[in-house]
């Protein structure tokens, strides 16, 4: 008898799961997006996308409009090479359309559209060998909860279980999160390319949640709950990744860096612990005052082997990051500014990485 | 000058990115559980919640009501302890509420609900050694496209690197992926727990997507495309797996076992290939006629070493599941039954994994 793989009643189930009329996110060869959304009955429906049609500062959702089908439809204007995120408004409703791909960002689940960027394409994909990401469980005595880490192994780690490795701490934007770096920033794929160019050693890569709250977390003068990120990174993290992995003790085989409020954190981390860290690179994120945490241009320049700012031109920060480069120029602080076309989003993070690694644990 | 951490302008867009007024679900002591949902000016607002409330034949979502503050309210009935999904609709849009959890099942990123359960903790973090779950992406010739393996080691496989380890491979449900079984269903806290306490040897899982379409997939008689997952994980997912990591070669440190519909796969896969698994687990899923899978009862009690089928009694697969038993009895099929108080839900597969793992690579 030649029964069905599963019982009808497992597929009626099944049947109903898979039944949606949403449709990806169309990208147009000149980089415009046609977003739909099925919902007929809604009374209206907008859509909130970054790119050049909007920014940061001043950014409203965009109408959509109800086409003869039924479904809302918006084309965007091009939108940048590259990762973008947008979210939907339903009668004043914010949130994500489901049936497509969802990355942590925004301070939530959101969708994201991906543009293919001729320039670039450290970020995709090859037939070489693959690292791998781990989802850490650990309970962390300071927030006194649950926390999970992403740690990246190249592929040489599984390989040869002699080897150790020096490792990168690498930490995610505003509204973002542990997994945003692996997800959106495709973290993991650009190692493994760079590693199998030989352009970069193979290295860990530790992605945190940049957000630690103790219980009893009080609020500073701004309202904010102080953030005790630094020493969940130095009591915790740090201590739990050199128990577990096989990794190279010593500040010369540890980097620092991070992207946006991450690049803040590197920024006063890696300024903050010359004994911890010798590497620090900031990515979009150089946009405070450094002169409190550069008290002498001498020891910085001597306790660290590289100190790396990253920025694009048309980013929100850019003009602060050059002050910032007048004030280490002016301190006589050593340091590579790397400036390029590009904003305040994950392709200029994607590029940073790509930029940043290989300057790591050489010798 | 004490400046401050970040600059304004990152301050204002996080600031901007945060601002939620969505709350968690509130789980009653007696089970109910009140949801909320802030979108004052939807015509109307719906939610489809799993429990004792409704069943998987004739279930219809709830209407929630809009309360004195513009929020849309609804308390469920007593759920079952244990995991359940939900949804929402407004004005006739499935969507899901993305400032709260999202698990992938329903063939999306889905709501999900915890009631706490007084008679099952084996899926709780506790303080022992934790494992952790890899995200391992690969190309496959099969479906010609990237995919990614979620796999479990134990903390037992990175602290010693000399030791070889058996495999579990264990499969989701219809509607669900390669995350659902990490996610959802504990499993890595759930091998932590037994291993920590010497119930269970300390194994390796693959949870692999129970879905692999080729590119010119056929439709079968009843319109589904034919599914390539059974040719996929013996021919690419365990060469790949068995090559990557330090498993114990032959069937004898191999099992399989799946719920659901990843039952069924592992029903068929399990009896048709007993030169590959010895131990077979069939989690809710028993529930297809196995007249053409038992060609020889001799043979499946020679080459398995366990044939362990588990359901609850209020699954909608649990009569056809005793029909199943009846005639692997009537054949003399060497198995073990398992029948329980429970549903078609995730509380049924993590009781189910903690029973059948630790019955497992026994000598």
């Amino acid at each position: 008898m030649n029964a069905p793989l599963i019982c009808s009643l497992l597929f009626l189930l099944a049947a109903n799961l898979t039944i949606t009329t949403a449709v990806p996110p169309k990208v147009h060869s000149d980089g415009r997006v046609t977003f739909r959304i099925d919902a007929p009955n809604a009374e209206n429906l907008q859509i909130d996308v970054k790119g050049r049609t909007s920014n940061a500062n001043d950014r409203k959702p965009f109408d959509m409009k109800r086409d003869e089908s039924g479904q809302w439809v918006f084309t965007s204007e091009p939108l940048d090479p590259g990762f973008h995120y947008y979210l939907l408004f339903m009668d004043g409703y914010k949130f994500a359309d489901n049936t497509n791909p969802l990355y942590f960002g925004w301070a939530r689940p959101t969708n994201g559209i991906e543009i293919p960027d001729s320039s670039l394409d450290c970020y995709l994909p090859r037939d070489v060998p693959r690292g791998e990401i781990r989802i850490v469980p650990y309970y962390s005595s300071i927030t006194q909860s649950w926390r999970e880490i992403r740690v990246y192994t190249p592929p040489q780690y599984e390989k040869d279980p002699r080897k150790r490795f020096p490792v990168l701490y690498l930490q995610h934007g505003s509204g973002e999160n542990e997994t945003s770096w692996g997800n959106q920033g495709r973290a993991g794929t650009i190692l493994d390319n760079l590693i199998s160019e030989g352009k970069c050693n193979p290295m860990i890569i530790v992605m945190e949640e940049g957000y630690a709250y103790t219980p009893d977390a009080i609020s500073d003068d701004s309202g904010r709950r102080v953030n005790s990120f630094e020493k969940l990174l130095l009591e915790e993290t740090i201590p739990l990744i050199e128990d577990r992995y096989r990794v190279l003790a010593g500040k010369e085989h540890r980097a620092i860096a991070g992207l946006s409020m991450g690049g803040g954190q590197a920024l006063r981390i890696g300024l903050g612990n010359f004994d911890t860290f010798s590497y620090l690179g900031c990515f979009s994120g150089a946009s405070r005052d450094i002169e409190d945490l550069v008290k002498d241009a001498k020891q910085v320049n001597r306790k660290l082997k590289l100190f790396w700012i990253g920025c694009g031109t048309e980013d929100f920060v850019y003009e602060r990051s050059l002050a910032v480069r007048s004030e280490l120029q002016n301190k006589g602080v050593d340091h590579e500014f790397y400036s390029h076309p590009g904003t305040h989003e994950w392709q200029s993070w994607r590029l940073h990485l790509s930029l940043f690694a290989p300057k790591l644990f050489n010798p």
